[in-house]
């Protein structure tokens, strides 16, 4: 499969909030790396990432999601999101761009871009 | 320096137009990547890079030009750029995220993703 073609297929499967989808197109040593030095600020493996999905999906109340892209450059593809989204009591609206890396037909690292307030 | 401040340098010097300040933050083999398969979608070295600069300069009238960023997470860091431009007699608005990495204190990589409208 194209580069293209996974990343239209993955984008539509977070668009569409199919994790059995977006979850099985992850690699099992997928690495996953947010700003700043939290604790969920590197996972590591499926194991970790599946564990920050699930306190994401405990912690955020989501009420309303966009995706523009996927945008293609070699081995990587960007996804820039929009969200409206409460946590701890707080609405906020949300913005970040996603840089997907794909190896051997699997997203091998994603890593998220935003301003942190510092 | 830490990867924030010269984020923050780097991306002042692009935001002011200071050519000669930014491009001392290239390394010499500076890999900088586009969308497609033209003959400037991947330029390997400062020459390159340069060339591409110039041909830019003498072809784009850019009427606006809006920096958002830096968001560092380790060792890249993202700038969304919006610009009003006209090239080849048709102006457009125009926005992509340019990703750095940043190897032994100098830009060793900077690739951008835009929709190329296939």
């Amino acid at each position: 499969m194209s580069i293209d073609q996974f990343a239209k297929d993955f984008t539509a499967a977070v668009r569409e909030d199919r994790a059995d989808d977006y979850t099985a197109m992850w690699a099992d040593d997928i690495v996953s790396c947010e700003p700043g030095e939290g604790p969920m600020s590197r996972c590591e493996g499926r194991e970790q990432l599946q564990q920050k999905h699930d306190w994401w999906n405990a912690n955020a109340e989501v009420h309303s999601f966009e995706c523009a892209g996927p945008y293609v450059v070699g081995d990587q593809f960007a996804v820039n999101y929009s969200m409206d989204v409460t946590m701890d009591g707080e609405r906020n609206e949300f913005h970040e761009t996603a840089i997907y890396t794909v190896r051997d037909g699997k997203i091998a690292e994603e890593r998220f871009f935003y301003p942190t307030g510092e």
